[in-house]
């Protein structure tokens, strides 16, 4: 759900929602946040901690509360569960994406903020969480509020932490501004705001990390309409797919995976692909400072080698070694021992063609 | 800068200051936005696009208005030179990071909201801009607030763009939460929240991307202090720099860096390094399926071939493919031909080590 962005608004108040108290498995949610902010208006975003939402729904895995190997395995534990792909790892950091499609440390499992012989994990779909917290308050206190459940995250490139949506209800993820021209006639570029990302990140600025502040309210960014606003399609049009992500892994983990894309490089035939030019040639090849002191020419000829077994295995090294250098440079090849070939000499031919129409075997 | 915790704000407001009007090279920042917001107080956020601080800077380019290959060299050229390192590029996306550290889709350069003759820079220290403003304000004004200056920026992993902070002044970047202790004991492992960048994206939601509102007022989460704050070490902070970071290259890009350090892999010998074991070994050759039918006796045991020059030559690429799989799992290899080499019969000797002490020739 997106909506077309209406006039800025005039002005947004932020405020705390003090007086929380405790959370356990089954405590109505909507029960303490309408006990502790009786003044919640109509068209107010109410900005939730995911912890309560999980502790509500008695999203707890019990754990040793004593640090130690016990308590380390039932962690990987788990977070095996949380993980729908691995994303990244280094030293006791997994970066992995759940089975929500977000991607989080630790899955967002967390020890804080609960007794040291539970572990919190997120919602099982925040969404319904917050479409369920949305339609009990209305419910309970007539309000017709939306409702953005968050959770603390990192993110490459920058330090610190912002809060973000993981779920939501009653509001657009996005607003839109494409088709929207600016002042002097050109159209917008920037097209999608993720705003209850940016709601998410107002809320915290008024929340504690550890003083029990676990509910915001954001007012005057959604109209007190006369109509409520429907549930929507909640946090989910976030969610970018690994396909259309440039960083679907880890740099090493990729670099890894390139190495294995190496290792099993299709010996050929090609398929498909189109012709590659001598200046493509030369340029992957410049990647290659001295591959066994072989001249290599390629496309047709073949580049010999005269001598013993030896050399021939120092040929095949500098064949594979070649095929990587052009592959990574999105180049395909195929190789075959020449048709000279005799004990005494081999002789190789490589033929290539531009990479696209083959799969990638890294993917 | 970071500065701990105090109790969260009782409340925020967040106030768009409209009425700024075009803002060209040398227009005076401090006397637009002091004629706009009178009602400016100690101890407000300024939120500022960093747009209007680039224009006023005079950071524009002249390009072609007119689209084709002119206007695409000119707008290629203030990218590289704008460009410190790149990081991934997928058809006409390319994400860089910028002489600043900031890593940002076409280095920030933009083309909206300024006439189609133009391209628009970010400012060259968009700190040094931050306490500028800061400074001019509190000349003219008397009032003694903090500056943001912002970029709206894509992210991976989820849709939809934020606003972040690129420059700030008089106020810390992070807020620490490191050392202190929830209501169970816990210490908190959520250590540092991003609070510039959050005031950027509660700004943001009061800044229209079209109907020039390019700054925002967030009043009530620095205190009205009588002492004014230091400028501090503006947005600096929130720099991850790329050896710290786990995802300092696209996937993409990672992968084809893998691939070039197959192709250039050293040869040996092995320098340091601890041994390997054998379930590592069988765990590092179980993703390959089958190299060239040769079966791997590895650690001292030769794996020989007999027969002519064409089978040595596909041991060869055997040697190549066994090493790459081995160095992605982290294990170092080298090879030589066995002393049993001869005309008739060849064989190799692969030693292997942990990678670490080597240096990665991919990094």
């Amino acid at each position: 759900m997106t909506e077309t962005a209406p006039r800025s608004p005039d002005a947004l108040i932020v405020l705390p929602v003090r007086g929380i108290g405790e959370v356990t498995p089954g405590t109505a949610l909507a029960g303490v946040i309408w006990d502790a902010a009786p003044w919640l208006r109509d068209g107010d975003v109410l900005v939730v901690t995911s912890k309560i939402v999980s502790k509500a729904e008695g999203r707890l895995v019990a754990v040793p509360p004593a640090d130690g190997p016990e308590r380390d395995a039932a962690r990987d534990a788990a977070l095996a569960a949380e993980t729908a792909r691995p994303v990244a790892t280094r030293g006791p950091t997994r970066i992995v994406q759940t089975h929500h499609g977000f991607v989080l440390a630790s899955a967002g499992i967390d020890a804080s903020n609960v007794d040291p012989s539970h572990l919190v994990l997120l919602p099982v779909d925040p969404d319904a969480s917050a479409r369920k917290l949305r339609a009990d308050l209305r419910e309970l206190s007539g309000r017709d509020v939306a409702v953005v459940v968050t959770d603390t995250m990192g993110r490459p490139w920058r330090l610190g932490l912002t809060d973000v949506a993981i779920g939501a209800a009653g509001i657009a993820a996005l607003r839109d501004h494409r088709g929207e021209v600016d002042a002097y006639g050109n159209d917008l570029f920037i097209t999608q705001l993720a705003v209850i990302d940016e709601l998410a990140a107002a809320g915290e600025l008024v929340k504690g990390k550890t003083d029990q502040v676990p509910v915001a309210v954001v007012r005057g960014f959604l109209p007190r309409s006369a109509d409520p606003a429907p549930d929507g399609e909640g946090a989910r049009p976030l969610i970018r797919d690994a396909e259309s992500d440039l960083f679907p892994l880890g740099t090493a983990e990729a670099r890894a995976d390139g190495l294995r894309a190496a290792a099993t490089l299709p010996d050929g035939p090609l398929v498909g692909g189109a012709p590659v030019t001598d200046e493509e040639l030369t340029a992957a090849l410049g990647t290659l400072p001295d591959i066994g002191g072989v001249r290599w020419s390629l496309g047709g000829d073949e580049s010999g080698v005269v001598g013993t077994a030896e050399d021939a295995l120092t040929l095949g090294v500098a064949v594979h070694r070649l095929r990587c250098a052009l592959w990574a440079e999105g180049i395909a090849s195929a190789w075959a021992p020449g048709i000279d070939g005799s004990d005494d000499a081999v002789a190789v031919r490589v033929t290539v063609s531009r990479r696209g129409a083959s799969p990638d075997p890294a993917t």
